[in-house]
């Protein structure tokens, strides 16, 4: 019997996928379920018994949120990688691991076939597909959702003629979680006017007393928190989830560009992601050369918006990597933040790489090491070819 | 005698220039002040009232705030322009428009110099003489606080002794005011670390109740708030400035590189602007193809470093606005804003150029126009070469 | 009966759309030839006396090239446009021009379908489609040669059955010609390695004798050669053309990416569009600030990228022609060049807004306006950020 | 005695200064001659025997090739430098190389200052001091030329006063040699329209007929010609070097900005790095992504400016060569070139890592691995949001 490895969520979709793949297809059905710091034990615990029920293969916890953060996220922060300015692009930056892992996995069980239940109008598709044929470029695609085009009630039917019993309700706001934030969709989301209401977001408020936080940083990766060392900078995003999160903070609508062409909208929360991105950005803004700091942006920009898009194996995206690591060498230091509710206040950072020393001068005090004879002959020179451009085009 | 144009702001240094101009050096002093926004009728009565009795040639007010609008605030909105995403270059930009008009003022009686009170130690030095050196090469520029290095108490005993009386107490922190935003300095803004306290901010909070805005561009310039249009834009930003200000919207500190190398920590507080900046950008995100927010973000953030760095009048400046301008044509439409303590929250916009449109699909639901075959076949096509690449590169 | 306007060239493949269009799918058949500068009169009344004797509704000759010369080519030129440093786009930019001329022909006389003879195989039928669903989106787009897949053999037999006779024979090479080079494709263009032989050539070498050429450009266009002025560029380009071509000048291969994901590579001669924009660029070289011509380059890559891949409609590219127009306002003047055989040689410019001249000093001599003392100054504050960042990190 | 370090290269003005430093400064003078390959052994036993005829404490020649070559020639090959698409920095990135070398000589011997000959009119005394300022801050910069400002004729005085007696007649043309390069100047480079003459190049024409040569790249360098393989890309460029510089090959005349703002020309002559660049593109047009091959041009473009202008000690530019390492991973292949009189052609290249394989599928032939429908969808997919704003915006 030919394998299958089903890309599965517990979900009503890929509830079905599974029963279709193995009853009307007859594929021996592999359940993968890939997990990016999205689910609890408890969650797996009741997903992996509701994939056992549906007569599958064999049902598989990938838990690849090391490889998540090593392989994507700590480009994004080195990148302060926020698209339009807006979205650490949560979702986004998910799908490509996920895809990734499953394709190896499909491999190394020699697997005939790779499913997913992505629909045909929205992103994943893409990034599903676009990944699985590089990695597994002879193994099948099935996407039973995006190709039977089946309303929500009938394969509800079809669930229930095959026994499967489920909560069929549909919650009001489509929730998807993982480290690096936690996306929502609802009836607002389809409009461009509309504002999530204070209940559609997964986290409630229940902290609102300001809170100093200290974050240190450690060659551009988070590595303390209060004072708190951790190897692992998992554990570390973890720890400020939990401190930040109950704050409200880092809440916000995103409207961006589909891969597809059409532009879509998508509330998020991301507390830590935020925190760290715009701290670990004031840390560079000390201890980078403004080209750098230039440079980073316009690249970090592409690397953003080509990840968003499922490019993530185009080899570009490794050589702009080796340049975003490259910039980290110095980029050590304790930042400052205040918590309140729904914002953050970065109060400032300590680090002895940083480039604003006394020792060099403070701005607006008359600097060590070079006079006012040495600005006056720097400015005449820094202006020569715009004062010639003038001279030759527009004397009188 | 020789006629000098000297940029007067009031204060201790350009009052000490006043003086010396004319009783040391000689010249006929045309005291000028350039008031972009900052002044109140009431401070400039006062500045001229103390600069009528020092004996000076003429007093001159320029209100430039009309072409500062035209000329520099255009394009910074236009472009989204936050320095290092932070600081929507108050001060940088302002002082441009005051060299520029002090350099035709000049020209325009005259004049053999002009003389500004910048010391050695910060940008604005740079700015005013690269200015300067393009638009008038051949009018001397007179600094005497950076040439004479004298002390505040130096200057102080030598406007006593030519009987000026001023209060010469100096202020805890130093503030610089104009229509796109206040800077604040202080002891704090000289270390790395440490955050403005609650009684430096200029703008004291006076108002916590949140409260909803809405703002009309018309290609990309504000037109409206609250429904009440204005053909003149710097009357809207005034009026919302008036509105969030008592929120304490728009206060940070952001630390940037200064054009004489050294890095440099300015606090500032910048309602409207930050605003403005936003939802402008919320409003290009629905409106504008994903290439045009790309190349818009790569050249504005150029244009934003060169204006900081005083390059103002270089060509390619020029360039990079017909560009931003030509980006403009379908920017138009309205945007709500809500307002709160210290934050503000873009809830989302309306505008007959949405690309955003059901008509062309909803995200997440099947698309209008194109079938889920299409995007197997764009997907296909779309990672062609990187499957490619892989084949060729990582063939087992 | 339905109108179709067919994209006819006169060739095997567009004979073949034409009977199919009427004899088949029972169309009012309505053939249009763009002609973009690649055809005499002589080949255009040849094609004429074909189409009408294929039964077809109508034949119209659209003469495109001041149209293509003012939409397309000229922002090639302000932009020095060469894919990969190497190939001028002919090829890829007269198809944009076609298709729009044909999309904008069909609204005009009411058609309900274009149809054209691309492959499946190429870029073509990418930039023909997406130009065609933008500007006419309700008009069905017919591609029967891409769609039946039908050999050579089984078209030239279809023809014969409907008793129309043409010289069957397959060129060796096949050539595209218009205004803005010359494509040529073989054998040898289908493998990495090999060149095109001498005899693939279109334009024979019929001249050897060195000569020079001057060239006047007037804000970036091509207005004069060797004294003589054109108010029309078109003429301009055809002049130097005759002049150059005989030399063999201009020729090369170009490998590059297609739009599908593949490498293609491609034989062109284009001996006056390779002179143009080298002149030009030399030109720009005295004429504009280092950084005019830095942002020039960047951006002008993306534009020819962008266009060779049929993106001319994205309101980006407006965007980005109003920068290069802007940028083009001094670049006036006259460009020696010296033509050989498979060479030419940038002799000098004269130019009244030449940035270099010997008023503002001379490259390594002593320069006015300014002194040693300055340039001391000036590097020591260049330079300070890099000294300060090496203290604070590698201090021993 | 102080010790000073003199970067000596043999001329009358670096004589002057050897001379100058001990006789009226009172310096122990210690004379280094940095070779970046433009000195032979017979030039450098000249330079050795009058340098010791000086009375100076030491003369130390520093071979810098492999050097040079490691840290700068490489990336500007990994880059495809050529300073605005025509000068491969021969003499620029030389001086960054004898600067660097100079600094850390000069610590090593525990010296009190360096010297050097340049005079206050061009790039290279900013180049100097900007790196002497960066690694060895502490030391004293002397430039006797820059500073006393003698004529040619003063300072041969001075010398023939001290009993220095050498060649006094001043070249026609000055040449700078180096691996990378050798460079013209002479009076038709000061102006804007002249060539240079025939007999000013340095390296005369003695070869005509035309020649294949094939060049074997390994990850982006040089290892092999004409099948011969080299260790040491040095001695391959060399080898390339002997080959094709009799042809006359890679002479141009280059006008650029420098530093202090004024444009300057240039002649050069530069064989084998002209086809190494060229060959070396060529095969990146073959192995790269389209991303990859637009990145580098971005980046590599601001690499070769802001090492011009002498800020190679920034860290960006380490970032910078980071990425340009990265892309290199599989430019590997040869390159096949025919030499010419004053010119080359790119014939083909062979290469495993060539992403145009037949096996993907031909240009112009149908493509394996996608259908026409494929590409149908594709491109619906792919001009869907231009398609979209032109309904939104541009509906009749």
């Amino acid at each position: 019997m030919k394998k299958v490895v089903l890309a599965y969520s517990g979900g009503l979709d890929t509830t079905f996928c599974a029963l279709h793949l193995s009853k009307d297809l007859g594929y021996e059905v592999h359940a993968v379920i890939v997990n990016t710091g999205g689910f609890s034990k408890e969650e797996l615990k009741t997903i992996e018994a509701r994939a056992n029920s549906l007569g599958i293969a064999s049902f598989t916890i990938l838990d690849v949120v090391q490889t998540y953060y090593q392989e994507v996220i700590k480009y994004l922060i080195f990148g302060n990688v926020l698209k339009n300015g807006t979205y650490p692009l949560s979702v986004s930056a998910e799908r490509i691991l996920q895809a990734k892992s499953l394709a190896d996995y499909a491999k190394s069980i020699g697997a005939k076939a790779v499913a997913h239940g992505s629909t045909g109008a929205g992103n994943d598709q893409v990034r599903f597909d676009m990944i699985f044929q590089t990695i597994v470029p002879d193994i099948e695609i099935i996407t039973p959702i995006r190709d039977l085009k089946l309303s929500r009630q009938e394969e509800i039917e079809y669930l229930k003629k095959h026994g499967v019993s489920m909560n069929f309700e549909k919650a009001a706001y489509s929730i998807n979680k993982g480290i690096w934030g936690t996306s929502v969709g609802g009836k607002e989301t389809l409009t461009s006017s509309d504002y999530l209401p204070e209940e559609a977001w997964p986290t409630q408020i229940t902290e609102k007393e300001p809170k100093k936080v200290s974050l240190t940083f450690v060659q551009g990766e988070l590595k303390g928190v209060n004072g708190k060392s951790f190897d692992n900078p998992v554990d570390a995003i973890q720890t400020l989830q939990e401190i930040a999160a109950p704050y409200g903070i880092g809440r916000d609508i995103h409207v961006g560009d589909t891969i597809i062409g059409i532009k879509g909208r998508v509330g998020f929360e991301a507390a830590a992601p935020l925190i760290i991105i715009k701290a670990h950005q004031l840390l560079e803004k000390h201890t980078l050369t403004k080209w750098q700091l230039f440079w980073k942006n316009q690249m970090a920009e592409f690397y953003g918006n080509y990840l968003h898009e499922g490019h993530y194996l185009d080899p570009v995206m490794r050589n702009l990597e080796a340049f975003l690591s490259s910039t980290q060498e110095f980029v050590s230091g304790d930042v400052f933040v205040r918590l309140e509710e729904k914002r953050f206040t970065l109060l400032g950072i300590s680090s002895s790489h940083d480039l604003m020393s006394s020792k060099f001068g403070s701005y607006g005090e008359m600097n060590k090491g070079y006079t006012a004879e040495d600005v006056k002959g720097f400015t005449r020179i820094l202006g020569n070819q715009t004062a010639i451009f003038h001279q030759v085009n527009h004397h009188d």
